[in-house]
């Protein structure tokens, strides 16, 4: 790192003014928001920062301060004395200083704040003549002490805390604020004994050993496992580190003048435009957040100080105006003068982001491409789901994976059939599983919400209910199940069938007992953010569903077609899965027909009523596509049910399940590959298709319907089944002497490399392409979906992986591949319709993408549409 | 198909002659060659051919001969009338005719052969009086009725031969030929009924109906099961249809100066040059074929006719000049007069196409070059491997897949621990089971040969049995195992433990008994082609050898390096496997270690041992790859065993071999994320290549190692582990004190999609590329191995793939998957070294590839080595 001659410390002041808030990434955002108040002239305690360079290079040269870096210090500390006419060290008017981290990124977990260093004995004694207050000087060297001890030379915070205990027992007072002098300076030097005892050393009697040190501090602190551990889980990567900033110390708490406080500039959790915040009145800032004195809220300043409550005002317009964007501010009143701290963008709700967004716009402070561009697509779930009211208490048990979003609560059911059974009597539960498969289906429907303890975001039961909309946590390996004895031990805890748990989807959180519930309203913000995003979109939002009602909400939601109509689903409903069962375990083709022959009226109809729900758009049917196995029972008791209902013998089931056994399923006999073994299955589902669909437009019912093939790594696949679907829907035509116009395109998926590779080839037989991502991404990095959690943790631990690409889009590797296909594909066939179909589609980074490389459209389960109509927008005015 | 335009009837004769052998896709080999023969001046009975385009018109417009078709017979016959002076159905002096079919590639299975065509009631009186032989003309149309009725209307030949017999029985005969004029006139009008009853139709008495129905039945022939099953089997693809040949009749059988023979110009068997074939006085070819009585070795025709003999020689030697190749000729000489009906370029063994090459090369008839290219790469194994006598008797019990070269006699072991202790014990076994794993490997190795009822051409055991170069039969489905009683079941036939069975690894054959082998002796002609060969390519031939005796072998074969060692089978070998067990099942690093150092020894003496015999030459070890389940037993009375041994409880083993199950283990926890996950393996590892190499330094051995880390999907996995890597060899090197030069390069497989996609990236961090062609297959198309054999034949079937793509690389998609990372990593580092070590290093079209697109190596098993020097030599030439 060629960095050496860079400047690594830029000051704020009256005297000059070093940083902007466009230097988030040199100056941490912290740093860079001090200079920019200073710069426009709000009342800030000037100070310097050092840059989040100069801790890189600390990191990469061992650890160490850089050469020069602490002439740098000099030079801008002097320049401080100058401008406060203070003295660092000195025992007439000593200046103090606080000490911070501050990234690009505001990140909890670092090394926070070091207040009052500066104080030595000498200084001590200087700021008790300056403020004609001992006490308070006293009390301002205590504290550094303790903090300098603890933060930068970690001392184990209780050594303290026990002298401060045994000091206030000896002198009979319960508060820390009741200590008189005589006790502050007896535990000043206990402190000092303290921190002898711990370090070896004596306190730092040198300032600026003091500020040395402290440095440091913060530069480790951006490398110890908490922070890392932040960073991983909040998927914060590409930092250089942290800035430090170093700032002239004020003092809220040198009387009844004098105060601190935080605030918002709207309301964070509502995004009413209303000054929103709390203060204490003499106190420093940590006595806010260490919670020892209630604060009180910001609209009871007026009583108190109606000119500091103005001032604040106007700081709120004077923020708002030129960072046009909600701020979130700490600031301190020193004998009567308001001083800024710290200014940055204000976190808020999904509803707040929305709602101050939009307001903004009507306010004219912002255009409609900034106000989508201000809220995280994925923050709009939030205003669909019915969330636990944030004011309940939570009893957490564990954490797990947040696999798809809501709050459900429930009794505990151990299989799928209990739980639709209890479900039919009435009772709420949770259906608590090690993972689930395709066999569970039926019960996960029923159920409230879904838990398992195994399993990550793209598992079955995690694709399965984000595709309803469930709630469901799934890895959550803390939760021990005892299936025998109908009981789950959660960190030590049992609870039995009839204990209730409460989920949350969105969190991961599994919670004991009934946790209340808040069902969401939209706002009229809402309609407008959706509509504005609409108007300036240009890619599709379709949606993933298999049912009527799936379908209606989605396009209620705003879904422009089905992009990915999984025809698996429907064979599990009721008697259906015996009739697919009867067919899987038949021996030759005529047995097969008569199970399909069966299960042919009921495909028919589900597809009338998808067309129905979707009349005037297009409906996009995949053909069957897991492999066979899955439909079979794997458990003795249940085969041997199915034998006894088939009036087989039960090792005719056991023999086919073993048949078809596969080492690696998801490489396996299934998609087309089984539509070339058993084409009478194709032949049954095209027919039920456009049988559907003739009298859907017998009854003048617009249908749609699309054929997709699915795992198609051949044109020659694709040639041979195309030919035959068009062949059944010409004799379906002719038998039921239908001869309007009905065009039923057939497309393919583009889910395996090879297919991507020979999209040119492809495009020739198909009409549409949509990319099945997962199985894309499963085939481009040899990942399996189910096993990745072995090492994926591990993955994005290392920044092997920046996130999970079974969330997000791999745009260098998986990208690389769909583009490749869309320029092939496109150079066959020009304008050929292109979408994405598979869990990605709901992913705002993997939109974007999507709307890059020229897709038409996106399709997503149907809680995603919201999400994907912004992210569309977003990527459209991005650009 | 707009082929109605073109010329559908090539004529050759004296008159003129419309083809050349150059017209074989046209005009099948046959008809080109009876062309060529024609225009060369050979003697050959005039006739025309029908094209092969004719055929594929003829399946195209719905199985009906083309409008015009007949008119161009007719014109053509015509031609053929006025050059024989014969009249086609007349009775005064009537033209006969052969039809035959006759496609581009040799093809048994169709239709063969109608002769005597033309023969009616009257023409047969024509003919009579013509021959002066009544009874030959009798016998002519017998012949016509029989074979027309068989071959053309499907009439069953049986019911034909009940006639014969009939009659025969009541002239009281015992010999076709022994039956008089009386008899075969009342034979001809029973074979007329015959032909009545089975078709409803008279025997045509009508030569151009005769004629047009053979014509069509020859088309119909064409896809026939027997001949599409012929296709699959033989991986014909590309085709047109079949020619047909309609040729002017003679007669091998009028009297004691007529006779018919077929030969090869050089022996077949051996390559020897001379004149080799057999003969019939007064036959006709087919009772050659029919075996009715034995034929003589042509060098016997001296006593007979020294002037044919003679006439012979000239043929061989016009033949020989001009086709350049030896040539497999049928002829016939009709009172006194020679006349040839085919030509080809003769099928021979390997032996003999690698002496014939090298001879014609001596002869000056063919260059060096041409020479390489006229032995097939894959013959070559036939030279290198021990094999069946051919001239002993089978008792073929049935055929499996052809897995793995070679030819094994043993009786019938049915378990790993089986096969070890009865080979220690002095018996010669062949390994019999479902399927194997890697738990079987020492099984698999001690025993002679393997044979298995599951699995493919690359399944387990014939991935190992081909790199090992041992025996293997895999997937003969119809061997039935009962592994508790011990016995296995053949098409019904049992066969206990004692009971001897010989495996032929080159047909799949599997036979009772003990049959005799032969051992092979490399000849003089192998030498001088290889080295030809090693002259001629430029692509270098490495080996995968996990053992010092396999690298000395390959070594003897000529192999230029060690491509891909595999580490893990060094894991199985004695007590290993309970080391590394022991290790697996660690909870922690500390225990893991102790594993580690106790199997660090043993691999480093691996190591060495592999060093020294490829002294001079690169070896590139491979890092752990398979997932660690496949080192834990999985049977519980095994884990028992383990448990026993470890003194650890069964229920430990049982819970870690449930967590490393994995649901897809080709896409899970294995490869480089072992490394990543556990990269005390890797260090483990690195130290003992590095100790090894260094002890080989130390005591003047040229060792040459280079690590390879397998499965890497992105940059950041290589550039980890290469660090962990440099570290480790760095930290060897001064722990041993050693300061000599040793560079051990690091590379990487590329076998993962997304690794080809961004093989710039991964270039940076690696010192070569080795294509693992296996997984990249598996990968790009979604095929798992194991589980492929489900709809691959169906897939050859219906031509959606050529061949299987484990055998022979898909160069369309994974090779352009290579094509790509060639090219971006070669432009990230120029001139960068690039294999390919997977199974298809071995497969001569696979090589052609890896040629075309400038690979440095392929890295084969060792017995393909010569094949591989053979096939690089032929790409280089082909060029």
């Amino acid at each position: 790192m060629a960095m050496t001659s860079q400047k690594r410390v830029h000051y704020f002041g009256k005297t000059k003014s070093e940083g902007s808030k466009e230097m988030k990434d040199l100056l941490g955002g912290k740093g860079a928001n001090l200079a920019e108040m200073t710069s426009i002239g709000l009342p800030v305690p000037p100070g310097f920062t050092i840059t989040t360079e100069t801790c890189a290079e600390y990191d990469a040269i061992g650890r160490k301060l850089p050469d020069g870096l602490l002439d740098e210090v000099h030079s801008n500390m002097a320049l401080l004395e100058e401008e406060t006419g203070k003295k660092f060290g000195s025992e007439d008017n000593p200046l103090l200083v606080s000490v911070r981290s501050g990234a690009a990124v505001s990140m909890p977990g670092m090394m926070d704040t070091v207040l009052n260093l500066g104080l030595t004995d000498k200084a001590m004694d200087g700021l008790a003549d300056v403020s004609g207050n001992r006490r308070f000087a006293l009390d301002a060297y205590r504290r550094l002490i303790n903090m300098f001890g603890d933060v930068v030379m970690e001392v184990p915070h209780h050594i303290f805390e026990d002298e401060f205990d045994r000091i206030k027992d000896k002198y009979d007072v319960s508060e820390d604020t009741d200590l008189n002098e005589a006790g502050l300076e007896e535990l000043i030097t206990a402190y000092k004994a303290v921190y002898k005892n711990s370090t070896g050393d004596d306190f730092p009697q040198d300032p600026y050993l003091q500020l040395e040190k402290a440095v440091e501090a913060v530069f480790k602190s951006w490398n110890i496992p908490r922070a890392v551990r932040y960073r991983e889980i909040n998927e914060i990567t590409g930092l250089l580190g942290t800035a430090v900033n170093v700032q002239t110390m004020v003092f809220g708490n040198m009387g009844d003048d004098s105060g601190t406080g935080v605030a918002f500039t709207r309301d964070p959790s509502t995004g009413e435009n209303k000054f929103f915040g709390e203060f204490l009145i003499n106190a420093q800032g940590e006595d806010v957040v260490a919670g020892i004195r209630t604060p009180q809220n910001v609209d009871e300043m007026v009583k108190w100080r109606p000119e500091i409550y103005e001032q604040l005002l106007d700081v709120k317009r004077i923020l708002e105006n030129h960072y046009r964007e909600m701020q979130d501010i700490e600031y301190t009143i020193e004998k009567g003068n308001l001083l800024l701290l710290q200014t940055r963008n204000g976190k808020r709700t999904g509803r707040a982001a929305v709602k101050i967004a939009v307001e903004m716009v009507v306010e004219g402070r912002i255009t409609q491409q900034e106000a989508l561009l201000r809220v995280p697509a994925n923050d709009l779930n939030q205003l669909l789901l019915p969330t636990f009211d944030a004011k309940a208490e939570r009893d957490i048990l564990t954490v797990g994976l947040p696999a798809s979003p809501g709050a459900a609560s429930g009794k505990i059911a151990y299989s799928a059939d209990e739980a639709v059974d209890r479900t039919h009597e009435g009772e709420s539960v949770i259906l608590v599983r090690k993972d689930t498969s395709p066999e569970d289906v039926s019960g996960m429907h029923a159920a409230a919400g879904i838990l398992t303890s195994t399993g990550g975001m793209t598992s079955h039961a995690a694709v399965v209910a984000r595709g309803w909309g469930k709630c469901c946590i799934a890895g959550a390996g803390e939760v021990v199940i005892d299936e025998k004895n109908r009981c789950i031990t959660i960190n030590g805890r049992p609870f039995g069938g009839q204990d209730i748990i409460s989920i949350d989807g969105s969190s991961g959180e599994v919670m004991a007992g009934d946790v209340p519930r808040k069902e969401p309203k939209l706002s009229e913000e809402f309609k407008s953010l959706m509509e504005w995003a609409d108007h300036y979109r240009t890619l599709q939002v379709w949606t993933n569903a298999d049912t009527p009602q799936d379908a209606e909400r989605a396009r209620n939601w705003g879904a422009q077609g089905i992009g990915l109509c999984r025809t698996e689903h429907m064979f599990f409903e009721g008697d259906r899965i015996t009739d697919m069962r009867e067919m899987i375990l038949a021996d030759n083709l005529e047995a097969r027909q008569v199970g399909l022959d069966k299960l042919l009226p009921h495909q028919r109809e589900d597809f009338k009523g998808l067309f129905t729900s979707m009349q005037g758009l297009s409906v996009t049917v995949r053909l069957l596509d897991p492999p066979l196995h899955e439909f079979l029972p794997h458990e003795e008791h249940l085969q041997q049910e199915l034998a006894d209902r088939l009036r087989v013998p039960l090792e005719k089931i056991m023999a086919r399940v073993t048949q078809l056994h596969e080492t690696n399923p998801m490489l396996g006999h299934r998609g087309c590959r089984l539509s070339i073994s058993y084409p009478e299955i194709l032949v049954m589902q095209a027919t039920a298709i456009t049988e559907a669909a003739i009298e859907c437009k017998q009854e003048g019912i617009d249908a749609r319907p699309e054929i997709m093939v699915p795992l198609i790594g051949t044109s020659k696949e694709l040639s041979l089944l195309r030919k035959q679907i068009e062949t059944t829907i010409q004799g379906v035509k002719e038998t039921k002497g239908f001869t309007d116009e009905l065009a039923i395109p057939v497309g393919t998926m583009i889910e395996i490399p090879r297919a991507a590779l020979t999209a040119d080839e492809i495009a020739k037989h198909a009409d549409f392409f949509s990319f099945g991502t997962n199985d894309l991404t499963q085939m481009t990095f040899g990942y399996s979906r189910d096993d990745i959690n072995s090492f994926l943790p591990n993955y994005i631990r290392h920044e092997i992986l920046e996130r999970d690409p079974f969330q997000s889009l791999d745009t260098t590797g998986v990208g690389q591949l769909i583009a490749m296909a869309v320029s092939k594909g496109r150079g066959e066939k020009k304008g050929m319709k292109m979408g994405i179909c598979g869990e990605h589609g709901g992913d705002p980074l993997s939109i974007r993408f999507c709307h890059q490389i020229g897709l038409n459209y996106v399709s997503c389960s149907p809680f995603r549409v919201p999400v994907a109509r912004l992210a569309a927008a977003q990527a459209a005015v991005k650009k």
